[in-house]
């Protein structure tokens, strides 16, 4: 049976420290690809399924970390790093820390990694955990820190969902993270009024989601020429509805609230940003994009 | 030369009243398309170029709308209407308006043209003045109000951008058109928000766009699932980012914004509408999606 087979190249085995949702399912996509795994998790009955489906469980973490090169982080938050790997020596190791952190902790984390003599690479998970292991979910992973702990691990990395490195900088991956959590809030926010505003009419919400979600797909481009705006300097290129218009339109977002019963506070700011740009001293503000509200929003 | 041709059927003669950026866009894909074309502007120079692409330019409104049955307008704003037609006699005609309104002036608008024996389509362009023309642009029109002129010169209406027919309430195109524009609001301040804050960084502002933009397109369908929930009034099925998890995240961005020295203002009240949806007497609150919130908007 044996004799036609190629020896397939092993796969690196993985230390995964965490077993809540999001660490449940990078898990599976490990076993399932063939890489050796050793988990823990501080409750130690949640790592009993993937015992049985092949995982290796760690009495404790320093048993966790010894056994393998790569050890991959998914605790619930940077204190619990702290709470979880404090004492535990990871000379030698190779840290890939997805937990959710601000830019200050990765970048304070990384150093903390290079004094005790472990490589750093820091991760910002853009997927639910129903994303993990499913490729056309479009999901993947912010990393930054290590370029070369990311080249050697790349392919291990890639087995849960995408991975994108964004820079030697440990905290970009985190910055890049939170920055399109931060605009996705700021669409759901709009969705939310804009389904406020039809809630007790005889529209479909089916059918106006459908509207809706198509013609977000359609404008979220606009923020290629918020960039090239950023770059040049020059704010009024291509311009198709500059500020002037914009802020007029706003009167009639507002006046439809007002119509309709719903509360404007979701919308509000982003307006009176606009008109702080109109009002601003730069001559040619109306006749400019959006780019001038980045700047003001700087402290 | 002309024993082989096949008579074209006759193209749909059509009145446009306003040559500001949009009118001249809609003109220019009707003349194109072949339909006798009568224009008015209320300053006439206006009109010039349009003469010279085959328009026939109308002395005074009243002619301009006497020389056809179907009517459109895109003048500046609902005011205008009164000013430029007032006294004009519209018994028999089509008329379609194209000025961005509020559904409360579009209802009154359908009234009015009503009691002057009009049929009355109103509508809502989803398009700036260079998708016009564009198919590949994706911009289209709502129109609601009568079907029966929808239906009867809908060819025509589809010549410069998409028809899209939402309804026989005058007001709903305005309010559909209104939605989509407050969630793109809430979108494009999302988006100022993420480039806030990168701006100080070493990231290139056109490699970031491309990630935002990507982040957004794979993250606008969500409104599908806030759709079935305020259908079926269950708020927690298939909802694998509760608001508890999210609100949880929250602090994550807003310490970031901190530590970039950006200023939350654009995010705030959808945090702060989150909390209230968290703290309502609704015991599964923490395990619901966004639906809730819809409804804490309503006065
Ligand atoms: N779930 C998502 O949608 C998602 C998306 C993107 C990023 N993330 C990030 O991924 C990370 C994990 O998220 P999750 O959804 O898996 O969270 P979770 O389901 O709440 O699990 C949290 C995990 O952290 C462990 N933990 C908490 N405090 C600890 C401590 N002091 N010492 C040791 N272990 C501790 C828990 O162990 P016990 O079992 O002992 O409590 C559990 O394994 C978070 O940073 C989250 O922000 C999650
Ligand atoms: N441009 C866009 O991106 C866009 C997108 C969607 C919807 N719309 C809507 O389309 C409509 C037209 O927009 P636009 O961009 O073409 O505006 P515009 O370039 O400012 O042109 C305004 C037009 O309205 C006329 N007008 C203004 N007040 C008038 C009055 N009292 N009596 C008669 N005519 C009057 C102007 O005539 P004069 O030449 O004599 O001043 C001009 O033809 C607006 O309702 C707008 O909200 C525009």
């Amino acid at each position: 049976m044996t004799q036609n087979t190629v020896e397939a190249p092993a796969k690196t085995p993985v230390t995964l420290l965490g077993l809540g949702a999001m660490g449940t399912a990078l898990a599976r996509t490990w076993l399932a690809a063939g890489h050796p795994l050793t988990v823990w998790n501080r409750t130690a009955a949640r790592a009993e399924a993937l015992a049985a489906e092949g995982a290796k469980v760690a009495e404790s973490v320093a048993t966790a970390v010894a056994a393998n090169q790569l050890v991959v982080v998914v605790l619930l938050d940077d204190a619990s790093v702290d709470e979880a790997l404090g004492g535990v020596d990871l000379a030698g190791k190779d840290v890939v820390n997805l937990i959710t952190s601000t830019p200050a902790q990765a970048r304070a984390r990384a150093e903390w990694a290079r004094e005790r003599g472990a490589r750093y690479l820091d991760g910002g998970i853009m997927a639910v955990p129903p994303m993990i292991g499913v490729p056309e979910s479009g999901g993947y992973v912010f990393y930054s820190g290590s370029r070369e702990l990311f080249d050697e691990h790349r392919e291990t990395l890639a087995v849960p969902t995408g991975a994108t490195y964004v820079g030697g900088d440990a905290g970009f991956a985190a910055l890049h993270d939170v920055a399109l959590l931060s605009a996705m809030s700021g669409m759901f926010a709009g969705i939310t009024h804009a389904f406020a505003l039809i809630r007790k009419e005889s529209i479909d919400p089916a059918a106006f989601a459908a509207l809706l979600s198509d013609w977000l797909v359609a404008m979220a481009p606009a923020a290629h020429q918020t960039a090239e705006h950023l770059k040049s300097g020059d704010y009024t290129t291509g311009v198709a509805s500059n500020l002037a218009m914009q802020s007029a339109g706003n009167q009639t977002l507002l006046d439809t609230a007002e119509g309709q019963d719903i509360s404007s506070e979701l919308l509000v700011p982003y307006y009176e940003l606009m008109r702080r740009a109109l009002d601003s001293a730069a001559e040619a503000a109306d006749e400019e994009g959006t780019a001038r509200m980045v700047d003001l929003l700087r402290r």
